[in-house]
C-alpha cells in the first residue's frame, strides 16, 4: 500500500482496517522496533502455523505464579504473533496447547508426564499426544519452572515459524547453575558496563519496583538463566546491611515466579566493615559465627537465596590468605555459613599474586591444584574461560580438567571488556565454543572442557556456568542489538554446553531480526566470522593483552611500565628488536606444562603449534616463517589488514539488508560498524606503528602505511572511557 | 466492550474493528505509555475537532530543516490523535493549515505574516484567515523557528482537546535565552540528576546520533526552550579539546533545526590544564589569547555556538581571584573571546568565600552590586532565584533589581536537590511563580522579580533564564512522570515569567495524563498543593538546608560539625535551649539590608514577616507566639503533621484515578508516592525528635511521638545516593 492508495482510503474505514491487517498493525500496541523485546518480541506471523493451537489451557486450579507467568507469556506472545491471543479454556479441547507438571495435571494422567529421568528438575518435554482422544500439545515437566523452560521453547519455535503440529522435544539442562554474574556497584556504576548503568535501582527499592526486572526476569528464563548475582565482584559489603537486603528480597521477589536465584558477592572482610569485628580471619570462630548469622539473617529476607560468590586475595580484595590461610580456608568457612539453607559457595580462581614474579597465566593453576579436595562440598571453583583474561583469544584455562574432586564452573565475559565495548560486532559464541570443545586430554582423547564443566568427565555432583554480564539501563539492555546475542548465546550454551554457535546464531537472528532466510544467512554469516575480525585486528597470532591501561578502549602496545609488570602489554608481547612473544615452553615459562602430555607435545613444537596461539607458547623472530612461508612480521600485517577488511565487508552485507531491517535498529547497527571500522583501522594503524618502531622492519609490500605517525597514537587519552574499575 | 463480548466477537473481523476504533488503538503503533512521549504523546482525540484543517501546506518549496520538523510534527502528531496523519498539499485549498515565515512565504502576501513589531525573531501567530478566498489556518512568523514554535503551540491546543476553527493567537517569547544547565559530567555522572545517567552517550559521540537527541530537542522546541549548556558548572576543560568539540558538533547539528543553541561550560584553570600555559590570569595576554583562538576553534566546529557558562572562585573553583582579579575581569576576557561570533557569558553569581565568617547568604550581593556596570555587554549575570541554594523556600536573591547595568538571568533549579529527588511529587512552578511574583520595590510596588528578568525594569538588552536540568537517561527523562511537568513549567515561564503555575499545571496535566476534566481538576489540585506540602514537612516557618550531608537526601538538622560552619545545617537554625532561627535583621547580620525599605520595613518586624520566612530572618524563642496564638514549638510540630498528612490526602486523591491513568504510570506514580510519604514520616519524625533534643519540650498535645528515637534517625547513612557532587 504506497501513499497513493493510502489517500484514496482516507475515511474509508474498512480500507483502514485491511492496510491494518495486511501490514500487522492489528498486534496489541507494541513499543517501536528500539531492541528493548530482545528475542521475545514475538514479530507478527505472516500466516497461521500448522498446528496453532487454538486456545491454551492449565491443567490445574490453582495457578502457581510461574504457572501463571507461562500463561501470561503464551498470551503476550501469540497476541503480538497473530494479533488475537490465545484464549485461555478451562478445559481440554481439541487442539488445546496444555500445560502441566508434576504439582499441576488435575486434568490428565500422570502417566502423560515425563519422568524424573527423562528431565529432571528443570527440564521439560512437548508432545503432540491425545489426551482423552483429543489431539493436543502437551508442555510438561516435573516442576512449574520446567513447564515454563517448555512453554520459551515452544514460543520459540513458533516465533522461529516452525510447523508446531507434529512434536517430541525433551530437554534438560547439562549444568545446573547458571548463573549471570553482574559487575554492578552500588552506585549503579557497571564496571566493564557499556550499555548504561546498573538495571538495580537500589535508590528507589524496594519503594519502586520498575517492570524492568520482570522483563529482565523473562529474557533470563526463556534462556534458561537460573542465577544472578546482583553485584560486583569488586565487592562492597554494604550490600549485606539490612537496608540493602530488603532491596534484594524485593528483587528476589520479582525473579523467584522465574526460577532465578539471587546471589550476592560477598566481600571478605565484612566482618570488619560492618560488623565491627577487628579481624576476618576465616578460622576464627567469632568471624565464622558472624557469616553464619549472616547468612541466617539473609535467608530471613531471601529464603531460596542462593549464595556467595567471592572475589579473594585478587587485584587488591581482601581474602584469607591476609590472614594465611588458605583459598580452602576462607571459602569452606562461607560454605559452611549457607550450607544449612542449601546455599552454595561460588570462588573465584582468577588470583595471580602481587609479588610472585612468576608468569601470570600459571598462578591459578599454581595455586589451585594442590587445594584439590580440600573443598566443601557446596562450593564451586569458578575458572576464567582461560588463563589470561577474557582475552579475543586464549589457550583454554589449564584448571579444567585439573581438579577432579572440586566441582569447576567456567566464567565467561558476556560484556565485551577486551572485545570492542558495545560498538564492534563480536560475536561470542564462536569464542565460547572453541572453549568448550578444547580437548584437555585429561583422561585421553574428547576430554572436552564442555565434559568437564557438565560434571560427564569428573563426575561432580554441583555443575555450573557463569557469564559475566552485559545488561544495563541502555534501551537495548546490552549496549548493542548484537551484543543481546551474547546474552542469548550464554543462556542457550549454559543450558547446552554442546550446542553449535551457529546454530544459536541462527536462531537468535530468526528471533531478533527476521525470519528471512536469506537475512538469517547474511547476519549469521557476519557474526559467525565476527570474532576472528575483532582478534585480526587486535590481538593476531596468539597476541594478548595489549588493550589501553585500565579502559581497555583501544591498541597501547607501547606501554611498559606500570605499576606492576604483568599489567602492562610489554609484559605479554616482549617485542624487540630481535623477535616478539612470550616462551611459555621448557625454555620459557614453562605454563605448557600445566596441560596434558597430549597438548605439550604439540603445542611445545612450533610446526604444530596453531598459527593462531604460536606467539602465546612461543618467542619468534620476525623473520621466523609460517606454514605458508610468510614471515611473522608479514603474517601479523596480513592479519591487520584482513581484520579491517572484514569490517568493511560486515558493512557492505548490513548495507545489502536496509529496508529489510526496522529503520532505527538498522540505523543503530550501521553507525556502530562505522565505528567499529573506524577503531579497526586505528588498532590496525597504532599497532603496526609500533611493531615497527621496534623491530625497525619495512612496511610489506601493498600494505598502507599507518595513518598518523606513532607519537600521534601514543598521545591518545581517554579519560572518560566507560566501564573502568569500580 | 468486557472479556464476554471479546469472546463472542473472536475472529470476527468487523467485531475486532470496532473494537479498536472503540478503544482507540487504531492510532499508529504508539510505544507504551511509560512517560517516554512526555507532554507530546498526542493521546488519540475521542472525536475530530472543530476546526480541524483537511491538509497541511507549507508555503515555499524549499523547506529548511526547521520547516521540515514543523511538518513532520504534524504528522506525528495528528497521525497520533486522529489515527490519521494530515496529508500534506501543494496548494492552499479550504481548510489548509498552512505553514509560513519571512523566509518562506511563496504561497501568500508578505501582508500576512506577523510583524517583527509584533512577534519578534522568535514569536509566531495562529490565525484563522482566508486565503485567496479559501478559510484556512495560518501559522506564521518572522522566523522559521516562529513557525515551529507556532506549530507546536497549535498541535497543543488540538492535543487539549480545543476548538481550534477560530484562531486569533499571538505570542512571543519575553526572554532572549531560555537554557537548560546540565551539571552532566564528561564519564555521564550528573550531579544532582536523579533520574539516570547523562542522555549525552560522549563515548559514542560522533559516531552515533542517539535518535533521543532528536527527541529531547522536539521537546525543548515544544517550549521554547533555545539553548542547552551541555556540561556541569564544575566543569571539566577536556569537553574544550577537540576530540570533545567533535561531539559537541555532533549534539549541535541536531539541535540546530530546532532552534537550540549550545552552549559550555568554561573551566577557568583551561588554559593551564589543556593549552600548556602556566597561568589562567585574565589579564595576562597569553591567557585571553589562548581564549581567544579556543574560541575561534569553536566556531569552527559550531558556528552558532552560544557561549560559555561559568562557575568560578566558588565551591573550589578556579577563577579570576585566583589572580586577584575581579569577577568582572574573569568574565569580561572571556566575552572578548566570543564576542566577534556573537556569543555571550553567562557567569554565576552563586559565590561564597571560603574564609569569610559573613553570612553566607550576603556574600553575592557585597560581591557584585560594587561590580555593576563593570561588565563587558554580551556578558550576563545569572543569579539563583534566592540567597541560599534552591531551597524549598527562601526570599528572592536581593541581587534581583540591584544590578541596573547588568543583564540578570535567573538561575532555577529544575532537578529536586533539595525537594525529594524524584520520587517526592514537588511542583516548582509554584516556587517559580513565588519568586518571579515577589516585589523588589527597587523602582517602587510592581517591580517584580519578572520586570527585572525580561529586562522591563532596567531596559536591559539581554535577558534570559536558565534551569538546571533534570533530564536523564531514565525511560521517562526526569526520574518521575511529574517531574516532567518541571521542565514543562520553565519552559513556559521561560517564555511568559508573568504565566500562572495553575495554567501551565492544567495545560501540562490534560497533554501528559488526560482530557478529562475532573482528572485535570484533581491531579492540579495536587501539584498546587504539592510543594507548600514540602516545606511543610522539610523546613516550615523559613528554615533551610537541614539535608542531609553532601547528598542532601532525608534530614539532618542535627549536623554541626563539617569541614566549614557555612555548609552545616546548624549553621542556618542556631536552634538551642532558647530559641531558633537566623537574626538577619539589623540585630544579626543585616541581610535584610540588601532589599529595598519597603521589605526592611515589612520583614524587620516579627509581626509583618510572612510566617513561611519568620525563622529566615528572625531568632525565635520557642515559647514566642505566632499570629494565630500557636507558640514557634507548636506551629512547627502542625507544619510537620500536615505535611505528612497531605501526602496522604495525595495518595488517595491519586488512587481516586486508578482506571483513568494507564496503568504503568499510574502505578509508578502510586508507587513514588508511598516513598514520599515515608520519607515525609522519617523528615518530620527525625526533626521533631531533634528539636525535642535541643529544646527539651514536650510535644504539643494530640501529635504522634517520633517512631524512632534520634540516635536511630541520626545513624542512618546513604553512601550511594544519587547525584552526588561530581
Amino acid at each position: 500500500m504506497n501513499a497513493y492508495q493510502a489517500k484514496k482510503c482516507y475515511r474509508k474505514h474498512v480500507c483502514v482496517w485491511l492496510t491494518l491487517f495486511v501490514f500487522g498493525l492489528l498486534a496489541p500496541a507494541a513499543s517501536a522496533e528500539d531492541g528493548y523485546d530482545l528475542w521475545l518480541r514475538y514479530a507478527r506471523l505472516e500466516k497461521v502455523p500448522p498446528g496453532m493451537p487454538k486456545e491454551v489451557v492449565v491443567a490445574c486450579a490453582d495457578l502457581s505464579p510461574t504457572m501463571e507467568a507461562a500463561v501470561q507469556e503464551v498470551g503476550r506472545a501469540t497476541g503480538a504473533m497473530l494479533g488475537q491471543a490465545l484464549p485461555r479454556a478451562g478445559k481440554v479441547r481439541k487442539r488445546s496447547l496444555v500445560l502441566a507438571s508434576g504439582t499441576c495435571h488435575d486434568a490428565l494422567p500422570e502417566s502423560s508426564l515425563p519422568s524424573e529421568e527423562e528431565v529432571g528438575a528443570e527440564g521439560y518435554a512437548i508432545r503432540s499426544i491425545r489426551l482423552n482422544g483429543k489431539p493436543v500439545t502437551l508442555i510438561s515437566a516435573q516442576t512449574d519452572i520446567g513447564t515454563l523452560y517448555g512453554t520459551f521453547a515452544y514460543l520459540r519455535s513458533l516465533a522461529e515459524g516452525r510447523d508446531v503440529s507434529v512434536l517430541d522435544i525433551i530437554s534438560r539442562p547439562k549444568t545446573q547453575l547458571r548463573v549471570l554474574n553482574h559487575w554492578d556497584g552500588l552506585d549503579r556504576h557497571v564496571e566493564r558496563g557499556y550499555s548504561g548503568q546498573s538495571i538495580w535501582d537500589w535508590h528507589r527499592l524496594p519503594g519502586y519496583i520498575d517492570p524492568r526486572y520482570t522483563d529482565y526476569a523473562r529474557a533470563n528464563a526463556s534462556i534458561g538463566i537460573n542465577g544472578v548475582s546482583l553485584t560486583n565482584v569488586n565487592a562492597d559489603a554494604t550490600v549485606l546491611t539490612p537496608a540493602y537486603l530488603e532491596k534484594v528480597a524485593a528483587l528476589a521477589d520479582v525473579f523467584r515466579p522465574y526460577g532465578i536465584r539471587v546471589y550476592l558477592t560477598a566481600r571478605f572482610s565484612a566482618p570488619m566493615e560492618i560488623g565491627g569485628l577487628e579481624t576476618a580471619d576465616p578460622l576464627d570462630p567469632a568471624v565464622a559465627d558472624w557469616w553464619k548469622a549472616k547468612a541466617d539473617e539473609i535467608y530471613t529476607y531471601v529464603p531460596d537465596f542462593g549464595g556467595f560468590l567471592v572475589k579473594a586475595n585478587s587485584e587488591g580484595q581482601p581474602g584469607p590468605q591476609d590472614y594465611g590461610r588458605s583459598h580452602a580456608d576462607g571459602a569452606n568457612m562461607l560454605a559452611a555459613a549457607v550450607a544449612p539453607h542449601g546455599g552454595v559457595v561460588m570462588w573465584r580462581a582468577f588470583v595471580y599474586s602481587a609479588e610472585e614474579p612468576d608468569d601470570r597465566v600459571k598462578q591459578a593453576y599454581s595455586e589451585f591444584v594442590p587445594l584439590d579436595g580440600q573443598f566443601a562440598d557446596n562450593v564451586l571453583l569458578q575458572v576464567k574461560n582461560g588463563p589470561l583474561d577474557f582475552q579475543p583469544r586464549e589457550p583454554f584455562h589449564p584448571l579444567f580438567g585439573a581438579l577432579p574432586h572440586t566441582p569447576t564452573m567456567l566464567e565467561l565475559q558476556i560484556t565485551k571488556e577486551y572485545l570492542g565495548f558495545s560498538t564492534h560486532l563480536a560475536y561470542l559464541g564462536t569464542l565460547w565454543e572453541e572453549v568448550l570443545q578444547s580437548d584437555t586430554y585429561v583422561k585421553g582423547q574428547g576430554s572436552t572442557v564442555a565434559s568437564v564443566i557438565d560434571g560427564q568427565l569428573d563426575g561432580y555432583s554441583r555443575t555450573g556456568i557463569a557469564g559475566v554480564a552485559n545488561v544495563g539501563t541502555d534501551r537495548n539492555w546490552s549496549g548493542s542489538q548484537f551484543d543481546q546475542a551474547n546474552w542469548y548465546a550464554f543462556g542457550r550454551l549454559a543450558w547446552n554446553p554442546d550446542a553449535s554457535a551457529e546454530g544459536i546464531a541462527r536462531e537468535w537472528t530468526a528471533l531478533t531480526f527476521s525470519r528471512d532466510p536469506d537475512v538469517i544467512d547474511t547476519i549469521t554469516g557476519m557474526m559467525m566470522e565476527s570474532r576472528e575480525a575483532v582478534v585480526d585486528y587486535m590481538t593476531p597470532l596468539g597476541l594478548a593483552h595489549l588493550m589501553g591501561t585500565g579502559h581497555h578502549y583501544g591498541p597501547a602496545p607501547w606501554v611498559d611500565d606500570l605499576g606492576r609488570a604483568d599489567w602492562t602489554p610489554y609484559y605479554f608481547h616482549k617485542a624487540t628488536r630481535d623477535g616478539i612473544g612470550f616462551d611459555r615452553t621448557v625454555s620459557g615459562s614453562d605454563a605448557l606444562a600445566q596441560y596434558a602430555p597430549e597438548l605439550q607435545a604439540l603445542w611445545s613444537d612450533r610446526e604444530t603449534t596453531p598459527e593462531n596461539l604460536l606467539l602465546w607458547f612461543h618467542r619468534m623472530k620476525w623473520s621466523d616463517t609460517l606454514q605458508d612461508g610468510e614471515t611473522v612480521w608479514e603474517a601479523m600485517v596480513d592479519h591487520y589488514d584482513r581484520g579491517v577488511a572484514q569490517v568493511a565487508a560486515f558493512q557492505a552485507r548490513w548495507e545489502s539488508l536496509r529496508g529489510l531491517i526496522d529503520p532505527e535498529r538498522f540505523e543503530q547497527v550501521a553507525a556502530f560498524l562505522a565505528i567499529q571500522h573506524r577503531e579497526a583501522k586505528w588498532w590496525r594503524d597504532a599497532s603496526i606503528a609500533y611493531w615497527r618502531s621496534v623491530n625497525g622492519l619495512p612496511l610489506p609490500e601493498g600494505h598502507a602505511p599507518p595513518e598518523h605517525d606513532l607519537d600521534y597514537y601514543k598521545s591518545l587519552s581517554f579519560p572518560n572511557a566507560p566501564g573502568q574499575g569500580g
